[in-house]
Formats: structure tokens, C-alpha cells, sequence
């Protein structure tokens, strides 16, 4: 299958070109950089030489490459999607956009927190993580690619909303990512001797995967849900754990917790239930499409606390936007993506 | 003054060591270690070669100390000050212990936690954290000097406890660590290739630093609290930052909430405030006997979000434990420490 | 075909199993270790949870273990794998030993350096570097798979040897690895707090790779060669980086040096030349079989400086097994092996 | 003693500034940033909060600065001291530039490796070395500070350069810097994702370092020097090892070696001599003036290997410029800078 890569000099766009390169039923075509049309990809990126020896193109070649693609990944930053997605529409090109521009069933939401025009309101698009929205994501030709924070935070906390078994007005989520999360774009923030070595919080109360994760869980719990969610940056360079914690309603008792567990997930092939009182580690999951997750219950303050690890630009971008290829084009759900863990 | 340093070859001993030669008024005569009695400490940490050139001794020649000490430093882990500080009783020695044996009123909470029975349940003792209870410290003879998470996590909710500005049962404390705070044993979970590009947390529910931060808010909260406390481990060596989380009460205003921190710490001179939106870095306290606060309100869910960073051996070891020991002899709380954080 | 892993539980074994794990070719059916014995590996290896769940077996069982396979891989400490190799004598089964005890073509070198009696003189071996010796390695039924500075190095100056383009004995070999080459017993020196943003040189003038490769570019060169060797410790996981210094003979170009590394890798898959004037980076090879190879002249004095960059886990071990087994099986050499480097 | 800092805005500047703090005799009057002009110096370094509150001024204000200076520090990138120096000349105020403008001795070497016109040539400068240049020192009006590869490197091979003990012609220089080495620009080659967990080399045959590590051993030896030097960026934020192979001449034998470093650092407070057969890393000195010193002979190979490690920031450029201000103070060598290395 003959598929294209808009903005492919990101570090999602990149993880994408070495998952395709692993997949048996994809082809790369194009692949495009507005600041790097011409030059080779390798050039970008040292580590693809003689693996990738093409040249990048500009994206305003949107016809050339629609007529080339029968799938379209769009790696760009938010906001530039929509324009894409409008170019597209009437052609017989799937879209799979890694950003945020078609996360959100109400654009008033995005709106409010991307402060960007929603300008592809009527887009018929699906929530692209396949673990809670499968059956959508198979008839789907545009489909919005779940966040990474948001990946790992959802898939903690799905069981316990869906089940209604917390208080859903307790939760906190308190995510710490590697700093390939921040882009490719240099800044003093991310420069090596100010991140090495260092750990932070930032955009507090603030952070745009919010309203996804709250998206998420309100249509689970059948309600709307709002919750404290705080990124910190980690001194590496992938990985994405969340600490998650809820109040228990009363009268749940642990096996009713891991119970919720396996039975939403017990038969998921990417979802890896360590289990009650286990620790996830971000370095299990690297270079994997794999989330793991433990939970612990403690009665004495009557919360569970949730721990949930994957490889942000696998799980929380990339390898989830292969893993919706396959749905939507009818494939294995697992092709080209049963890597194991790079460890150590 | 003359000081030992009983248990030394530990890394808090090893960092009082570095504090201690700064020290103007401070002469380390004794250092002790039981694996490593008979050899020089500059053996044991290179770094400290032409500036330590000491034996190291047993500590069974307590006599030997107790004659030749004022003032003495106890680094073993919990458990073994307390035979320390009973071989102590009686002799004019002042004790400074950086473990846990000394730090809880009621011994009960500690041997149901630490699992010891504590044998010196009538020490005349001190908690040691100077910026909550600096009278007491003047006088004590025992001081049990604060943990480590302990101290960035009390510091960071303080104001707000003993101005009642949250709801007791709803804080939540995630807590992220170096790994210089696990020691020095060598250990598998330790071992360079498997804890570096990696993140994980230990001990949910269930570590032991929970009671000992419940211990101080309760008494400045005036009545008992029980909260979640959860450590992680952040590939670097040296570093904390706590994340607090507490629901504020109805009412409760910004300004009030930047008022209780500027009425209790904005005279202390190792207690940064950086203030309502901030964003403390460990890298920005590395070294220093610094406690960087930085606070956040979120309308959105009603909560108040605390950030405070420390270096887990300085103002979490023995950086405390010189000021505290500067309290207690009457020198100036800042003498030795007012070193400039090593950045980058 | 079926394959087992003797010694599964050190890094080498394990990145063995994530590597034949993608092999469609191989399938593992006994990996053993006398220590964890009985236990599932990936209670050892949480990372392969999901993917393997057998049980470890000691290599007591060699018996069954050659039964069931056709071709063994030896991870094992060195000295150790001799007696599985003569265990296996006269048996159908193929072995390939990561580790030295087969790499040298005069055991006495062995054992002076490895301060060992080589048990196993007569075995009929060849040396394991695809790209010096595939010729051998095609019948070979022991294979002494060659260690991960050595390949770096080896591949780094062997067309210059084998040219006679250099002087023989100003060789001055600088590496640097990262430090899952130690191995993954805990050991104080590993231990993640002191080895983490710290660098420092091992071994100088006595590490065990010095022979092998002087063994290698002596027979490319014709006549014995002494060269000095400098292994350093870098604060990553994985990778090898080997600055290569020789002295150029007279009237040699730099075209005659571009000649030579184009003549020699031109056509390999696994070598990737950057060319002269080019820098390779470790995390460029990182998770993948490729060496990378960058040149340099310095015509003010007369030397010629070479870079190589490997995974020391994959083209350093585990890769260039799976390598090795291709040749020796009859498979496209390439099989399983061409996986993306993950980068970032 | 009055003292102010041109380009404060750097590592290095803001080192000195770290350092000057803890100094008796120092306080800082003016520092300046062409950029920055106008903010408090902790705006652009937070962990300067509460210790430095002074606003950044610009250089042009040098009328000002000089008439309140007795010292002023210079932190600005080649090419920009001279015109300081030039606007300084007939006053009375002594110069200590941290950069490359006043290090040469000759200034066409300084023109062919800058590639910059040097404008102050008749300069009387002083090379800022203090073990190999103290006497010169003392009087010196303009220091030209040593670099910091150069001071691990000339500090490495002095000994071995002035008792004629190798074959100067047989020079390499291996070298391994953390990436504060590279400044505070934000670049893509040192942004965290890229250079975490990453190593490699740059500038081979090219380090503006390398003719000042021949000017200096040059001087030494009697004769004209020309060596290889390569630098290498290590994964973390201070540091350097520099790793020194030389061709030891007929006879010498390891006592003289010995020798050679004894008698001239045997006296030396900054020089840690470690000795034959010692490891020193960069962590234990980190934060602190020392150059540790361990030295290996190779009979095998007939050389000599020499290990430096020194802090980058610190002997390597803001320790030395405070070294080099209590010289020609006339203050003890040692004042403000006994601080312990920061270990773990």
C-alpha cells in the first residue's frame, strides 16, 4: 500500500519512517519538509542513510502526492492539518493525522485551548486510539491520532471510568515525558547542559492534552469530567510515565479494580497488565508499540493510584498511527509493529 | 567546633564531609565506617583525596568520639542511631542523626512504618526541619534531622496547612528522586544501563517518608491527615522535585494563597519563593542548601498545585543537618552554606 | 530452525532473543541460566513480557538442549563456553560463542591474556567478522563470534592494513563504550550514581580486545603488529564509539584512503560509509546491525584518523551472531537484521 | 577588590560569577550582555536568584566599568576581548580573558586558526597557565587564560615535554568534553534528544585548541611541536578527560616518569597526582579547580598514556581566571577556590 508522510522531518514523522520500513504492506512515496524540500532525508536524519535515500518534497505538491497515496500520515504542528484535510476532501486518500486537529468531536473545545479557527468542522473524523474506539477507526478515512500524555493517561484510567468505579472530580494525573516530546526544534529550555541532568514541571494547569484525556474519559464515565493533568520533562530522551490517582467509590474492592483491567484489556495485544502492585518502566517499552500498566490500591487515603508507561513517539504517536493504519486498512493490527523493547 | 561523623562512607556522609570543610567553625576529628574501618576515606571517595586524608574508624570506639566530639553527625541507616545515641546518654555531646530513628514523636508511627523496635523511646529529641521549628532545635541535644522527600514536600505545603487554605483529604504527593537517595549499595535496579534513559516509581502506599510529612502537616493543620505520597526515580543523581496537589477550600483566593507563603518563608533565606506560575528545576538548587518553591491555582478543578525543588543531599541531608547544627551552637544558620547551586 | 541460548540472562543473551525473536527463520526453543534456572525470563527481563514466557533451564541439560537444536548461541562469561563446545563435540549442532574463547587462531594468546587454560585447542573454529571472513564462517560449525570493541576497531583500520597504507606500528586505538559492555552485575562502580555524568578511562594498555584485534590486522597486514588500545567508559547504555590513529606511509593520498574503504565495504550491507571528512554518532547505530565508518586526514602530521560508530549489543554481539548464523544457515545474510537504528 | 565581568551571560561567565561569590576579596561591581542589557542576571539564570540580583549592563558602558574595576574578567567569544583591551589600554585596570585573543604568543598563529585579524598585537599579555607560568603571572596586566582542553592536555604532558622523555613527534591527544564545552547556543547538534545518550567526535585535525597545546609544549620541549587532537562531545554537562599517547624515548624508564611528575606538581594544590596506574574521572573533580593526573606506561608498545580530568567551567576556565586573579593580587592561589568536588 502506497502511503506519504507530511512533515517528515519531525521526530514523529521520523519514528514513522522507521516503523514503515518495518512493515510489510507499506510503501513510502513521498515524504515532505517545507524547510528541507530537496534535500534527502538522510541529510535530516544521519541514522536513515542507506535505508532512506529519498528527497524530500514540498508539501504544496498535495495533488501530486494524493494521487500517488492511497494513505496519508500528517506529522505537522497544529493547526496545519485542517489544510490538508481540506485539499484531500473528495479523493480517495486516507488521512492519519499524528496532531490535534481532528482529536476533538467539539472544535469548540479545540478552539478554546489550541487558540487556532477550527476550519474543518464538519471533517468526518474518528478518535484514533484503537484500544477504546476500534470499530470506528476501521470505516475511518480521517482519523485523528490520540496525543501522547494522552495515550498513556486514558489507557490508565478507561477501566475505572467506564466501570464507575472512582469519583471522577478526584483525579489527578501527573505525567512525566522525555524530552522528544518537545520536538525537534532547538531552544535554550531543551539545550543539553539546561535539560541533563534536570527535572521540572511546566504548563501546569495549561497543558492542551487535557481537554483530550477529559474527552476521553467523560464519554466513558457518562459525564463530563474535569481533572488536574501536569507534564514534567524528564533528562532523557523517550518515555512517557503516568502517575495516576483517583479516590475510590465506596465499597470497590481491589478484585472489582482488577477485574475492570483485564477485562477491557485482557485480550489487547499492546496493552501489558503487569498488574496490581507492579511498577511500569519507560525503559520496558522502548522503540515498542506496548503500554504497560500496574495499579496499586491504597487503603489507607482510599485512592488507586495507576502507573502507565509507553514510548511517546511509538505508542503516543508513531507506532499508535501504524497500529490505526492497519484497522483502517484491514490488516493485522499488530503488522510491522511486534518489535521488542530496546533494553537496556 | 569538633565534630565526628559517624557512618560516613555513606553519600549524605560523604556530602556532610564536603559541607563540613566549608565550614568555618567546623573540624571533623572522627569518621567512622564498620566495612572500612583502618582505611583512608579518600579511598573510599576519590574526589575527596588531598582534602581528607583521615582513617576511617569503627564506630565501637564511641568513647573515643563522644571524648574528642562536640558536636556528632550520624549517617547509619534507621535503626542504628538509636545504640548511638543511647551510648551517648549522659556525655556532653550534641547528637545530629540524618536518619529516621529520632524523627517522630510518637514512636509507635515509626516501628509500625520502619518495622524496628525503637529502643531510646525517652530521648529528649528534636525534629529537625530549622524553618518549622528552629526554637525548638536551639535548645535540643538530639536532633532528628528531616528526610529528604520529607523536607521538599513539608516546605511546599506548610502555608497552606497552618493557614487552612486546603481540604486535609484530598493532598496528594508525587515525589521524583535522584538516585544518589537509594545509597550506595550496588544493586540491579541501580545498575547504570538498566536505571539510565529510564523512569519509573517505587513503593506506592507504601514508603516511609508518608508518616513522617503526615507528622508535620497534622501539627500544623491541627488535626490528623493522611495522604498519597509517591516516589520516583529520575535518572540523574542528585535532585528532588515534589508535586503537590490539594483541593482549596471554598473561597480561598489567589492572593491569600501568595500571602500565606510570603508570611512564612519570606524572611528565610534558604526558602526561594519563586512565586504563583513558577517553575523550580533541580538543576537550578544542585549543591545548595536551597528549597525553590513555585505555586499554581487551576479554577478549572479547584485545586493549588505546589512545586518545590531541593537537592535530596543538601537541603534534604546534610546541608539541614549543618544548618540545624549551626542553630543548635549558636553560630549564623547560614555559615558554611550559602554555596552558589552548580549550574550548568 | 530451531536455536537455543546458552547463557540467556546476560545483555548479550538478551539482545540475542530481541533479535531472533524478529528473525522469521529462527525459533528459540531452550534459553538457560544456572542462576534463574526455573524462572520465567521474562521475570528477568520484564522488557520481553508478552513476547517470551518460557522458563530457563541450566545448561546441565545440554543434551536435551542439542537434541532439540540446530545451531547453539553461547553468551556465557569466557572460559565457560570450551566446555559446552566440547560437550557438543560430535553432535550435529552448530555453535556460535559470543564470548573469546574461539576468536583466536593460537590459543596460547588466549591464554596469556585471559589468564586461562584453553581446554579446547583442536576445535575446528573460525573467527565470527562477517565482513573479513565470510568465506570461513559459510562452513564453519564453531564460530567464535568477534567482540564489540574489536569490530569496531577492526572494521575501522582494515583497509588500511590490508592496503599497507599505514605504518603498522603507530596504531593508537581510543574507544569508548557505553556501559552495558560490563555486563549486568551490579558492581559499586556501575552503580548509576557514580557513573552517571562521569566519564573515565579502564583498562590501559591490559584489555583483552588488544589481542584479538592485533590479530586481525596482523594477518590483513602481513606481519605481526603491537598497537595500543584505550577502552574509556561513556555514561550511556549502549554504543561504541573507536577513534583510530595511524601514521600514513609516504606518497599515500587521501584518494588511495577513499579507494580503500570503497574497494573493501563498497558492497556490504551492514557498513555504512560516511566518508571522508564525516563524524558517526553512536546513537545513529542505535537497535541496529550497522557500522558506521568516517575518515580523516590531517596532513599536518602525516596521520590518518578513523571513526566508528556501533551498537556494541547488536554489530558488537548479539547483530553480528544473528549475522553469523545467516552465513552459516544458508540465509540471505541480511535476514532479521535490518531494523531502523532508534533514534532519537 | 573591585571586579567586574564582559559577558557575563556565558557558562563560563556565569561560573566565575558562581565562584567570585564564594571569594573574600571579591565583589563583583559591573557584569554586561549586549543581549541582555537592561534584566537582572538572575532572569537569565534562575539558580543565581536571591545571590545575584544586579541588572546586566552593556559593554559600552566600558568608561563606567573601568572606572569603578580594579579586575575586569572577560567571558566574550574570540575576537571581542582586543577591542576591550584596546578601550582598557592607560588605564589602570588589569585584564583576565577567559577567551582565545591574548593566549598566542605569536598572533599569526592566533589569525591562521581564528581566521580573524588580531588588532592588539602589541599587547603585553601573559599566558594564563599558573603551574607552567606563575612568575609571569604575578605582574602580568592582560591574562590570557588557558583553555580548557589545553589545560587538561598541556597540565598532561608539561612533565613529559620538559625532562625530553618522548618523542614529541609521536604525539596524540584524545579528548572527551561534556557539552557545556560547546555553550549556551541552542543548536540542533546539542539539543537534549539529539546528543542524550549519543557520542562523537568533531573538528578532527582542526580544534583551535590544538596549536595553543603546541605553542605551550613547543616552549617546553625547545622544540617545534605538531600533534593530532581530537575532541569528542560526551553525553553530559561538565567535564573533561583528555586521553595522551606518546612514544616514550630509549631508556626512560617508569621511575622517571614517576619522577618527571613529582618534581614539577609535587608541589602543586590544584594538581592531584594520582599516579602510575591511577584512573581519574571526571566526576571527581567536578565543580572544582583540580586536574587530576594518572599515568600508564606500555613496555608492549614502548608508550607512555597520560589521563587529565578537569572541570571544563572550572580549571578549564573560570577557576583558573579566578587562580590567575589571586596571582597577580597578590592574594593566596588558593582563596575562594578549596571547594570539595561535588560528588555523586
Amino acid at each position: 500500500m502506497k502511503v506519504s508522510v507530511i512533515g517528515a522531518t519531525g521526530y514523529a514523522g521520523a519514528e514513522l519512517l522507521r516503523l514503515l520500513n518495518n512493515h510489510p504492506q507499506a510503501e513510502v512515496v513521498y515524504m515532505t519538509s517545507e524547510s528541507h524540500a530537496g534535500e534527502p532525508i538522510s541529510q535530516i536524519y544521519p541514522h536513515l542513510r542507506g535505508i532512506y535515500e529519498q528527497k524530500l518534497i514540498s508539501m504544496k505538491e498535495i495533488d501530486t502526492i494524493a494521487a500517488a497515496s492511497e494513505v496519508v500520515f500528517i506529522g505537522l504542528p497544529h493547526g496545519h492539518a485542517m489544510a490538508v484535510g481540506k485539499a484531500l476532501e473528495g479523493k480517495n486518500v486516507k488521512i492519519i493525522d499524528l496532531g490535534a486537529d481532528y482529536r476533538f468531536s467539539d472544535t469548540a473545545v479545540y478552539e478554546q485551548w489550541y487558540k487556532v479557527e477550527h476550519t474543518h468542522k464538519d471533517a468526518k473524523r474518528v478518535y484514533g486510539l484503537a484500544e477504546l474506539n476500534r470499530e470506528a477507526i476501521k470505516g475511518a478515512s480521517i482519523i485523528g491520532n490520540a496525543g501522547c500524555y494522552t495515550t498513556a493517561s486514558i489507557l490508565a484510567l478507561a477501566p475505572l471510568a467506564k466501570n464507575k468505579l472512582i469519583d471522577m472530580d478526584t483525579i489527578v494525573i501527573d505525567a512525566k515525558s522525555g524530552v522528544s516530546g518537545a520536538g525537534r526544534s532547538a531552544k535554550l529550555g531543551n539545550h543539553f547542559p539546561e535539560m541533563y541532568d534536570n527535572f521540572k514541571a511546566y504548563n501546569v494547569g495549561g497543558h492542551r492534552h487535557t481537554p483530550e484525556i477529559e474527552q476521553a474519559l467523560s464519554k466513558l464515565a457518562g459525564s463530563p469530567v474535569v481533572l488536574s493533568f501536569t507534564p514534567h520533562l524528564v533528562p532523557m530522551s523517550r518515555g512517557i510515565l503516568s502517575t495516576c490517582y483517583a479516590k475510590l467509590k465506596p465499597n470497590v474492592t481491589a478484585a472489582m479494580v482488577d477485574e475492570a483491567y483485564e477485562a477491557m484489556y485482557g485480550r489487547e495485544v499492546f496493552i501489558r497488565l503487569l498488574g496490581r502492585g507492579a511498577y511500569p518502566a519507560t525503559k520496558e517499552v522502548r522503540g515498542s508499540n506496548f503500554c504497560d500498566l500496574g495499579w496499586h490500591i491504597d487503603p489507607r487515603v482510599g485512592r488507586v493510584i495507576v502507573l502507565s508507561a509507553i514510548d511517546n513517539l511509538v505508542k503516543g504517536a508513531a507506532g499508535q498511527a501504524v497500529q490505526n493504519f492497519n484497522i483502517c486498512s484491514g490488516f493485522d493490527e499488530k503488522m510491522g509493529l511486534l518489535n521488542v523493547p530496546v533494553y537496556p
